[in-house]
């Protein structure tokens, strides 16, 4: 086999085989393959892209890169779930014990991420005594037992996309759908799940701005998994705000328990019950998307969602007890007050800048090593199509108390915000469902 | 400036202004900008192409990355030629006495190639004291007394281009019609002539095998040229075949000298006309073409043009009685024969093949310090539309004697010949000029 010939193949628009892909991945990770000849090659993907086959066959090289999560010690059907980019988004945090609690089983290991804010392996440390660390027997013998664990990963899943991920990001090859698609798929395959339930993030704050890539994108990642034996199904939804009012660690714990007790954001209920009936949808557990998301809707009304991830935080060496007083998670030095600099009603919030100014205040990390002070994040006071007077607050910054963190973190938070004279609708926030049966359009 | 907005912009089909350009090259050059990068960018410039300013931009980066030749010692007007690749072509050494006997002025440095056969330099070098490295100040005394000089170049032109070629020819990126026009254009425009003619091949044979892309690099380089305020005429011309007979080097000078004597091979005495006539036109020499090409054959007739070569054979330190005498040239070991193995006629000639079997032969080298044989070449017997019996001879291969090496060239040499039962007439030879007037069709 000639790498030459294949860039050239792909080039042309042709299809590579499962062999020849093979061999142009594990030669760039063994660099026997030179970082020149696989940018252009990802060029030449990013114009011709690639077939459905090519895709599942290009992830599962990825796959193969590294080591597989082997859940096969836990019984049952494990469903994960994947959001391609959110900000303020947690939902795993309330997904996952409201799926366990409603008959799913949520086995996730999930990375200390990098970004606008910790993973959500941080926002689980914000919980007093919570362990994220645990031996793999003792996180399978934890799901074995109450359905559900998150923990922090540990082995190295496809690093052939780490490696492809990082040359993509300095080659202007990163927006290509079927790499992207690879990239994330790799890594969820990887993580070993039965089922996968994607939320692909469409609007101005989201890496897919435009709904038909969005679409196109969701399409291809179920093909994959559906191609890799897995159950898949991807929803499209709206990104033109961050989701509910907490961004940060602690207080989307807090915004997660609230949630769970009854009083979570509408936008953040919505997604729940919509990324959970599904879920239990591909489980086995419903047999009807209508009869799953009452049974989410119960387990929310009668806490029984509430009280799993209370056995979680026991299971996990965290004190419980959190889950009745949310004064136990870290709690800020000092509340600052955001005020509105004019009046009018909110007409845009660009949830990126939102993020990385909450990474200003000091909620995110730069290094993976890097200690975050959990306490630090931003709640919303005000969201699309709310009223706002000058003066009135239009979010609390929960700081530690460095002034020049906050003055920065207010500057890029100020310009996220657009307010205007006239009354708009909150914007859209379902647009799609993709499975392997088709797309069928939500509202 | 950022390279990774300057992938990203050509990416989305942008164009890219001067200093943009020259940022990306430089920095490529003091490998400030990695292979990676730039092999991503030129892939992408392989979908998006470049206008006809990024064109100029690009090669006037790659003249300045270099060594100019400095032409302006030499009075007149100096008029270069250059052929994109051919197999047996002998112009240069017919063309260049011909036009300076009829008026026209041509002080050429020429590199020693590698490929199928030597350069023209390899050839000069065939005949017996002939000089081809001189100091610039003699080959400038030279020019000015008799109007002609060739030598071997000095001094690095274009250095840019050699390693963007060497990435290019590594990433499948090497037939861009932008990247091929700035390739060769920086050569030339390095080479300090104020007007060239190039002869475009196209067909089986050649780069362009297309007409279209041959019309495509032609104007490309035409406006590359005029643009950078040379006067630039391209020919298209036909690579269906080998031109003339002789492919080798003391062999190609033999055919120069029959061919400056009146007689040459008719497809090669047609193009030396053709390229002549628009050299002295450009040049300002004759008012019309017509007028050109009747100065031409009388030059031929006459035997001006021959003379003048003896003349730049004696100013070059050479024995000018080769003229009169070619058995002077370096004579081979030994002649042989090659048979057709069955008759009929020649239906089509593959002239990249007969040129790598000449290389097998000895005629060429494989790395830039290599000795040749001069004495080694092909001479074919037989053309497109010739009648053959089975036995009689297509070619005469000039040996050394190494008899594997004879029996590795025949087989590549036999593949090269299609022969077939029908009578075909020969291929089309001129197909188009491109000036800055526009596109005239030739017949």
């Amino acid at each position: 086999m000639n790498i030459y010939e294949l860039i050239k193949k792909k080039r042309d628009g042709g299809e590579l085989s499962k062999k020849e892909i093979d061999y142009m991945i594990n030669g760039f990770i063994k660099k026997d393959i030179p970082d020149y000849q696989m940018a252009a090659f990802l060029m030449a993907v990013f114009y011709k892209g690639m077939t459905a086959r090519e895709c599942v066959d290009l992830t599962m090289t990825m796959v193969d890169s590294g080591d597989r999560v082997d859940l096969s010690g836990i019984s049952g059907f494990k469903v994960d779930k994947h959001s391609t980019g959110g900000v303020g988004d947690t939902t795993t945090l309330v997904l996952a014990p409201l799926v366990a609690a409603s008959g799913g089983i949520v086995a996730k290991m999930t990375g200390r991420e990098l970004g606008h804010t910790g993973g959500t392996v941080d926002k689980l440390e914000s919980i007093p005594g919570m362990k994220v660390e645990l031996p793999k027997e003792e996180f399978m013998d934890i799901v074995n037992r109450i359905h559900v664990s998150l923990i922090a990963q540990t082995g190295t899943l496809a690093p052939a996309d780490k490696h492809i991920y990082a040359l993509r990001n300095v080659t202007a090859t990163v927006d290509s759908i079927p790499l992207i698609a690879g990239s994330i798929m790799s890594k969820k395959l990887a993580a070993g799940s039965d089922g996968i339930v994607l939320d692909v993030k469409t609007g101005v704050g989201a890496f897919m701005q435009k709904y038909e890539d969005a679409l196109e994108l969701a399409r291809t990642m179920v093909d994959i998994g559906e191609g890799a034996g897995k159950r898949v199904v991807a929803l499209i939804t709206s990104m033109e705000q961050p989701l509910g009012y907490a961004i940060g660690n602690a207080i989307e714990v807090k915004e997660a328990i609230d949630t769970l007790s009854g009083s979570g954001p509408q936008d953040l209920v919505d997604l729940i019950l919509e990324l959970g009936s599904n879920m239990l949808l591909i489980s086995g557990v419903c047999g009807s998307r209508e009869d799953a998301r009452k049974r989410i809707r119960e387990n929310i009304d009668n806490k029984k969602g509430l009280a799993k991830l209370g056995e979680l935080i026991k299971a996990q060496g965290g004190n419980p007890d959190v889950i009745g007083n949310t004064g136990l998670l870290p709690q800020p030095k000092k509340i600052i007050e955001i005020k509105a600099p004019a009046g009018g009603y909110v007409e845009s919030i660009d949830a990126l800048e939102v993020g990385l100014s909450s990474k200003v205040l000091g909620a995110g990390r730069k290094t993976k090593d890097e200690p975050i002070d959990l306490s630090i994040g931003i709640f919303l006071k005000k969201k699309v199509g709310d009223e706002v007077r000058k003066g009135e607050p239009l979010a609390l910054f929960h700081s530690d108390g460095d002034s020049s963190k906050v003055e920065a973190a207010k500057e890029k938070f100020l310009n996220a915000y657009r307010i205007g004279p006239k009354k708009i609708s909150p914007p859209r926030f379902f647009y799609a469902r993709v499975s392997k049966d088709g797309v069928e359009e939500l509202k």
